[in-house]
């Protein structure tokens, strides 16, 4: 199974593919789609949207992953990434992928079997699960790893469990 | 000049197309997409995304225009709406229409005269200088002929100033 974990964004679209089956998660690649400060928003999400749109037919995923946002400190930054976030769950359904979302507690319980583990527990974990020489960067893209190995983890327990 | 005023949310899009010119402006249609609660958000953005760009084909605008988002007392409603928000300014991009954003004080300004008009006066302002019999309905339909009267006021202004 091929997944792809986005972690959404205006300025940094974090992407991460894995592959993987019940014994083995295999990075197939990782990165970030960024687009410039000074364009337009509607021109943001354009590059948002034809980039996811080649990344999902270059690993033809099984599954895309976002994480669900919720609200912190920072409504304005919340406000602008949900509008990222509408247009890459658009774009999955556009290119018939089925989408997962995780909340940031399941995602944190998967990868490190704690739901209110910190940031660098969670980069750290990814990294070891995935066999890398160090955490991946940017940041975006290790938080779309981690979302990629939380879907990994949450369609293949049932299979874990009963051998 | 055609303008399509857009009012973002998931469950309800208002919209409305108006013809503009220096002396008159003329309602051409206005209603709204909405999308069924029950269905998964990627889905429902699908909806959204496919219903604007058939009334973007319909009536050709030569704007859109959607208001800016603030944050309010909800900010998961904020976060929802700004899926849809997101959406919408990229299906007008993808249609080629220059997108054009409005602060609620613009509008209310442009429409009312005054920055701090209550909704229902924007309402009823909205009506008159349409010359309808009533406020349209849904609300949200209103909402976006009150943006579309922002743009059309905003984009003519120089010349009535001077004439």
């Amino acid at each position: 199974m091929t997944i792809l974990g986005v972690d959404p964004g205006i300025a940094t679209v974090g992407f991460g593919v894995l592959n993987a089956d019940r014994n083995s998660l295999k990075v197939v690649k990782y990165g970030a789609i960024t687009t410039q400060p000074g364009l337009p928003l509607a021109s943001r999400l354009l590059v948002i949207e034809r980039d996811l749109t080649s990344i999902i037919g270059m690993f033809s995923p099984d599954a895309v992953c976002v994480e669900e946002l919720f609200f912190n400190t920072n409504a304005t930054t919340g406000i602008s990434v949900a509008h990222g976030r509408g247009v890459i769950l658009l774009t999955a359904a556009k290119c018939g992928v089925p989408v997962f979302e995780y909340t940031p507690l399941q995602v944190k319980q998967a990868v490190v079997g704690y739901g209110r583990a910190e940031k660098q527990q969670v980069m750290d974990m990814t990294r070891r699960l995935l066999k890398l020489q160090s955490v991946p960067r940017p940041d975006d893209a290790a938080d779309a790893l981690a979302i990629a190995i939380c879907h990994a983890r949450s369609s293949t327990s049932l299979l874990r469990e009963y051998m």
